[in-house]
């Protein structure tokens, strides 16, 4: 079965001083391709936010950085969900630049309802898509 | 009659590969010192929002880079308000490290509706503050 | 004459509580369309810091705020380069979304020595470009 | 023993449209912690990476999200360093607003050649202070 996975290009902007990509800056990126993973079975957090008041929102991340990555790097961010319990997904993440494993990430998303922020169950169509 | 001006320390997460604070980054910097100048006068941006439904957004910035700000630098940023009209404060901003200026900036601010994201008129306590 | 531009998209990190893009971030996207104009001409930041010692840096922007870009929304973000003297090179920037214009920068990088961040002439393969 | 700790204000660049922190930015706040923790200690990075060639790297991070931050809250973050083996030091961190637990890290930090980017053993005055 094929993983979901979305480039990334390393600008100016992710690097620090070190002249690597800034630590925080890797889950900016795994979040890019949980977006992309979402948009590609037809639906996007806007819309959800406001169409059905459902927010994302992340509850738990673990990351592994083996090595930096650096300036003008083309990375691909993989994306592998799976369904944890009735209110959250499980995304098992890989920052790749090209065959290399630069970093992996376990995420942790629960859904809140936008107004009061509190917990509420996975969406059907969202349960659907991760089993 | 004083200037207000707020410290800010320049961390990791700032800076670039150059090794100098991103050029974006003052921007950020700058609206911290607008922030605590709001706040100075009692006032805040998420009070401001939650409860009156009154946004700050900014409509034009003009900056002006002098000299780089590196890792771990103690800056202070100068923060002048004056009214620019019936919706809009220009604040007149300097980047300094000690007496030496990095960077000017003069960034104009209008009031927008929370909900719609229209122009709205500057509220009257806003607008006895900037005269 | 065609002017180079570069997709960007709105992900949550360029978002800020008033459900708009964070105004710093226009820089950040559009330092990624003079990044990529570069590319475009077979060279890149890393390769003329690590090989030439040189970097680019920002010495002033100008930018108008127009529409908000929100989440998701797929932006174009133009750049038209020109010589500005010896030293420096004058970008301007469009950030659009459709055919609907959200923001314009004029924004002029200059050049550094990479080791003393001391200003120095355009290399002549830039020049040549810029003319 | 007293824990370590610094206070960070939430400014509108660390909020996202849901109206709180985006997740990335917490692991900004536990860095600028461990910051000053070293610079508590008489040290900076600045002065590590230029005078020793010392870089501090971020190796693996561990987070879990329990309540949100939102803009202008008042947060404190805690840093309490232990030494784990002989090239890495392990902080293990909290977010608090007033007595609340927003958030808690464990954050692994090995030392690198700046140079090299390679793994290097622990400085001994790094040793002394974090046994």
């Amino acid at each position: 079965m094929s993983v979901f996975s979305w480039p990334v290009r390393v600008y100016v902007e992710d690097t620090d001083f070190g002249g690597i990509v800034y630590y925080a800056n890797y889950l900016r990126f795994c979040e890019r391709a949980r977006t992309e993973w979402l948009r590609s079975k037809g639906w996007s957090q806007s819309v959800l936010a406001g169409e059905r008041g459902v927010l994302f929102s992340v509850v738990g991340a673990q990351v592994n950085y083996r090595r930096p990555a650096r300036l003008d790097d083309e990375l691909v961010i993989t994306c592998e969900p799976r369904r944890d319990g009735r209110a959250s997904i499980c995304f098992a993440q890989r920052i790749l630049r090209g065959a290399e494993l630069l970093a992996d990430a376990d995420v942790r998303v629960a859904c809140l309802a936008a107004g009061t922020l509190r917990p509420m169950r996975l969406p059907e169509f969202v349960v659907a898509e991760v089993g």
